[in-house]
């Protein structure tokens, strides 16, 4: 397998997964190559990181009409292994890799249901305040709850 | 042609328009049967009414934050009449068909190069009260841009 | 509730439905106005009839390579009854309501997880030649599938 | 402004581009946040990208239905610099950055009206075969358009 920069030992990383979401790949989700369009895994590492926040217990507040801060996608990457076709069943793992001040490194790998890999990712997750467009740090209750889904997924 | 429940004369029909959006079929728009998916003449719609707002002058009113109404589609349909295929331009026309207490129905029109018309439909807007959830009856220099807007486009 | 063409008596519509599909709102599927945006009812719509197609075995064939026959959808439509946010849990149901010679119509029925109906849909299918481009008749063997699906629904 | 791993030195690469396509945000593709979603930035790549290669004279033989070859991506990323709202109309730049033996490294940038960096990215397209499905080797013809037209990127 070619190298890929955020990756350094896939068999350990490929072990350091443990949540994952269920998806079904829709037909409107196919081009006219007949395969996913390579625009789509995006929509997929979204709706997975936000059922993996919604299990730490963070989308709520975010998602409040009262809160001041918003978690924005700062950058992120995918990694096309495999082609994936209409009606493939796939896992979506997600990881917090790395966490920074008001930052996070969140880490992706859709795996066929025959366990391959069809394609991997990351993005950089920032808390943004709404009212200042400025990075919020986190908050002493999020760190904690972000540091152990990390000791969780790293020690483990 | 088939029987198009909104369409009573389809030439006196197709003369009506004036407005019009020019659009590109996407590659990201296609499906494994190598045609436009069925469920994007709808963004399609929404963009070319929403320049045709723009062009009336409703739309800033609608999207700035202070606003307490917005537009929003109570029911919409489409008939498709010929395949669409991946970089075919597009002319989507618009025009306001009829406008009741607080809701117009809009009717569209997506011609190809050759003049050829590829697929039709309609909607209806109401606007909305985002205090109340209900129908926004339209103000009266509203009523008198849309009134203008039905003579130009019937009367023509 | 307002008049919607294609339902008589919306109990006993309501009533007519067996299958259904869950969906979960996407975040990306959100727009500026904090709800569902009225695209995409139709990509739902798409993924809950192939999953009804697929339970009545005809989807597979469909999607073989070597399928002269491809379903399209000749018209559609919705009603919106209800706003719909981002994560709320929906049922998709579809039905069978009649059938034609080369065509069938499709019904459709959201409801969330109050029992609300958000929005309901129709479509018309047709079995199309990709040799011909025109409709193709379905065989016996689909149409008994067909009727008996339909008789299962309306005689329920 | 943050290190991007493939700039080396931000004003050289601004200067660097010369091919643009213009799009405008629609309103289906902001998302509850206010804001452009974060997987649509892919999908303005993609349709600049093919509009880029129309210009080299690519796209066309990628699209008949004879051919034995189709681009793929194998991988791509986006770095979000600044938020972009409905309507903004946008210049998306695209190069070829770098060619391999089947491959290509295409960078983009996109840039507000104001002249203001919205979000850059970069893709490696790989030339595959549909028959073995791997990568194959750009044709002398090929590999003629993409020298000349990195050459005019860099020289100039």
């Amino acid at each position: 397998m070619k190298h890929i920069s955020y990756i350094n030992d896939m068999e350990a990383w490929k072990d350091s997964f443990e949540f994952y979401h269920s998806i079904k790949v829709r037909f409107s989700e196919t081009d006219m190559f007949g395969h996913l369009n390579n625009t789509v895994p995006f929509a997929y590492f979204e709706e997975a990181r936000i059922e993996f926040f919604n299990h730490l217990g963070f989308m709520q507040k975010w998602t409040e009409k009262s809160s001041s801060t918003i978690p924005v996608v700062a950058n992120q990457q995918c990694d096309y292994l495999k082609q994936v076709y209409f009606s493939e069943q796939l896992k979506i793992y997600v990881k917090i890799n790395q966490v920074g001040n008001s930052s996070m490194d969140i880490h992706y790998m859709a795996s066929a249901q025959d366990g391959a890999i069809c394609f991997v990712g990351r993005s950089t997750i920032v808390q943004m305040s709404t009212l200042t467009g400025k990075g919020e740090p986190w908050s002493d209750y999020m760190k904690q709850i972000i540091e152990t889904s990390v000791n969780i997924h790293c020690m483990s």
